[in-house]
């Protein structure tokens, strides 16, 4: 028994495009000799179709590709296991399920529905399938069959393999039932998990504990395939892998790269050389994890290119590295907006930067436009302080003017803001929260720090001064962000126990952290809520990324 | 046994703030001789808590609020049946229920979890909450007492009072158990619902069908008690009510106010005076329910004042007269951004609308800034066609100097975007797509011109000149929305079919719409996902709403 593994990256809702491409893994598979080709978890249409999934005809054209593949399969191409959304066939309950389907002979031989759906940070699973209440054996060419889709393999036992935010049970899980189990007790010969499981910092390890315990718990071994690629927000690893009845890893296929791999299940059955996880530094996956992102967004999308202002600073300086990286440096514009309150040494290392990655560089001054803008603005601001309206007039001129570059030449603008930075709120709403795209609005700033020291690991290409200077958004005379912010050595762990951990303000000061810093940092996430309701779709990386995973009140009012 | 139907206004998350107002009402029901209050659906910490209730210390805090509160009931207070997140017993599943504590001789009697979760639109509760599996009768003060928390009774038979997009469901029902039918079986004798079920134009008359129905159906009065007021996009209408055994109304709470009725249960049991459904003009109700989420946005969040640009045209006119009824017409100031595009008559009838409305009004010209920016662009804009990126420009300095207003005197900077423009992304991001609050985001430009002439019902506010003419962006000579788009008399009902009922362009071309016009206008919703994805919180009135209630993929490729 040849079974081939297909890390397949789908284009959400293009179903034919995706059919084709498919096609052309089968055939593949064929030519190497393979009797099965698994693909991941709703490879038909892409992971996650969201609201498609309720457009009229959208669930009977995806049936309809599968049967139209079907009858091919275990003819001229090799039988197929794959993911599709499906008719419920209960006259109640939600209208579809996620289905996994045994394509052979000509037909669709077997059906799972999927019995866990996850419904938390970023899944709406149950928004839109009803849950499996059972799962069987598929007999199969004298094969004793266990076919689970993603969640089915992930019942949190004991809660310590959950994301922190889901450990508030202390005890069982966070389902009242486990497919694994279940398939263990029906004497499973092979398991085979299609999945289409997103990347975090965190996701890696914990995917393979878990999968490891499934395998060891139903004493068989479990072929695991996943999604490749991105889609938005949502970067998908890969990693598929194989692990034998003991839970080791046999087999494993490569990180952010779509891959066909053929294995002989066979040879599963006895001991075997076993695979050390590749362990990788975590700058490095955060790096390989954005620079995948940030270009599947534009391929995707159909963009080529990418415009963004260049500052002197390091979020502006990695934004623009891995642009370099992901689209070619050719193909991305930066811009210097030099204001009264930019310093040499910022004009500089921007020019530094777009030298050494050899990314167009043009300057664009916005003193004349601040002039005039107060100039138009001096009947109402008439001798007031310069404030915060002034500051972000320049940020907001700055936009423009991006946005202006954007709309001529059709570049994409390249959003810039950080994690730490869109969670306390430091950044202006249309000025410098603009873009398409953020980049590192998941990425603590710590974090851009490291990821930037290893974009340097062969050789400076981000300067050094980028890295080393200290912060500061030049809004005004000698501004640095410690004025309003506390020192990013002592923000970021708060943030990530608020924001990550979802621990309220009380736990921490509970927990020892400063009681001071711990209020002002709550307050200043709590109020920054509307700014972040409109910014630009952020590359996911850690367990709580702004955007759909969190969903906050914006009109709310609470002292915890 | 008299009953106070305590409809009640929350702010999510002020658990303290809720409990002393609920207090307040539970002391005014006892002055009235109540032996019992009911409150809305999740009235401690408001509806919907969204991931507040994630946070650890959250549920517990609401936990010990209803414990603290139940000390006093039945004795120096009423009882009480008010909804609060709960502890799930089981150490399966998920952590928190949805429950109904019914609170009597000091301490907390009954509890019931509610079983049916919706988790569709801008619904997430499975998202947090373990369904409860059976609803049993409470006995209490001799009364065979059956308590249901909204969706419960709402198992849309045969799927006919579902949303259109939920009546995919040819037979059956959404969920496979049917509270109301369970109580019925247990001879219930006073059914008590508590909700939070949000306004749309056609939530009202549904409502009232499907409680109709569950009184019907268990043979006896059905007290419902809904949440009125509004947080961000949701808002509630109230139409708390009482219906007898024949699905007859009784007692009606207002529309949009908040309220405390005490009634007589006993005169339910016998013949009594029906009372007919009053029903209100559409376009009066969205008026009132557009008035009510202003206000309470900015209410709930502290702030009193409202910005806006004021273009002549009507959506800007609309806005600032509901603004002006919101807030008052002082708190309210219009800024006219006049370019070398904008006609005079623009000018003039906004002009007159301020004067009407008795709003501030004052006048900015954009020309300046859009020459200067202009002439700062030439060297990369060239000597290129005049285009797209230069109307931008005029929309993104409006947007720019309303932003500056908005910093320096602390107004609210409102949207004006209607859902027509939304839909098929006839706006400028960060330009007019700016504002803190989409006021017309859900509302389709025919109801536009509707809600205007509703609001000049008892004389002219908004110039009939603003309502009359042909409506423009004015961003070049002699623009009209006609050029890039279809008369809105072709296009709104296009995307009602498209956007509230998610058909399919095939289908509404199998119906018989045109081909050419359906394609068009599928294509520009599709490719203006990325604009909405940054737009402001919008005021939902109909059943699909921009915002969380649909969650469209960004990068995707669909073609049916």
């Amino acid at each position: 028994m040849r079974i081939a593994l297909a890390q397949f990256n789908p284009i959400v809702g293009d179903l034919s495009g995706n059919i084709a491409r498919i096609k052309t893994f089968a055939q593949q598979a064929k030519q190497e000799n393979a009797d099965l080709v698994v693909f991941p978890e709703l490879a038909v249409c892409g992971y996650p179709p969201e609201d498609l999934l309720d457009m009229d005809d959208f669930v009977p054209a995806c049936m309809a590709e599968v049967e139209r593949l079907a009858l091919e399969c275990g003819l001229s191409l090799p039988a197929i296991l794959i993911g599709s959304p499906w008719k419920n066939p209960e006259p109640q309950g939600k209208p579809f399920q996620n289905c996994a389907l045994l394509l052979d002979e000509g037909k669709i031989i077997a059906r799972q529905a999927k019995c866990l759906l996850p419904d938390y940070d970023i899944f709406d699973e149950y928004r839109y399938f009803e849950p499996g209440t059972s799962t069987q054996i598929i007999k199969w060419r004298g094969l004793q069959l266990g076919v689970l889709i993603c969640e089915d393999a992930w019942t949190f036992p004991s809660g310590l393999d959950a994301p922190k935010h889901l450990q508030r049970r202390e005890a069982g899980s966070l389902y009242d039932y486990d497919p694994v189990d279940e398939l263990s007790q029906q004497n499973a010969e092979l398991l085979i998990c299609i999945s289409a499981s997103p990347f975090s910092l965190l996701q890696e390890e914990r995917r393979l504990r878990i999968l490891s315990q499934a395998a060891m718990h139903a004493a068989c071994p479990l072929v695991y395939v996943n999604q490749v690629g991105a889609h938005t927000s949502l970067l998908f690893d890969g990693n598929s892998m194989i692990l034998d009845a003991n839970g080791q890893v046999r087999h494993l296929l490569p990180f952010f790269e779509e891959k066909l791999e053929v294995v002989n299940a066979t040879e599963l059955y006895s001991p075997g050389h076993y695979l050390t996880w590749p362990q990788k530094p975590e700058t490095e996956k955060l790096y390989t994890a954005l620079v995948v992102g940030l270009r599947e967004y534009f391929q995707k999308n159909g963009f080529k290119s990418a415009v963004l202002g260049l500052s002197g600073g390091i979020d502006s300086a990695l934004v623009a590295a891995l642009a370099a990286d992901a689209l070619g440096p050719e193909n991305v514009y930066g811009v210097r907006l030099p204001s009264p309150y930019s310093s040499q040494h910022s004009l500089d290392d921007a020019e530094e930067l777009a030298n050494n990655l050899g990314i167009h560089c043009r300057t664009i001054p916005v003193e004349s436009l601040h002039t005039e803008s107060l100039k138009v603005l001096n009947p109402w601001f008439g001798n007031t302080a310069s404030g915060l309206a002034e500051e972000n007039l320049q940020s907001r001129l700055r936009g423009l003017l991006l946005m202006a570059i954007s709309n001529k030449e059709g570049h994409l603008l390249l959003n810039t803001t950080n994690k730490s930075e869109a969670a306390v709120g430091y950044g202006t709403l249309y000025g410098d929260m603009c873009g398409a795209l953020s980049v590192l609005g998941d990425v603590y700033k710590l974090e851009v720090w490291e990821i930037s020291r290893f974009v340097n690991r062969n050789g400076v290409r981000i300067p050094v001064n980028s890295i080393e200077k200290e912060p500061s958004a030049e809004l005004k005379p000698g501004q640095r962000d410690t004025d309003s912010l506390p020192d990013y050595t002592e923000l970021d762990p708060v943030l990530f126990a608020l924001i990550e951990e979802q621990l309220s303000p009380q736990s921490l000061i509970r927990k020892g952290h400063d009681e001071h810093l711990v209020k002002k940092v709550a307050g200043l996430i709590r109020r920054a809520e509307y700014k972040r309701y409109q910014m630009a779709p952020v590359l996911r990386v850690h367990d709580k990324a702004f955007g759909s995973g969190r969903r906050w009140p914006l009109t709310a009012r609470y002292s915890l």
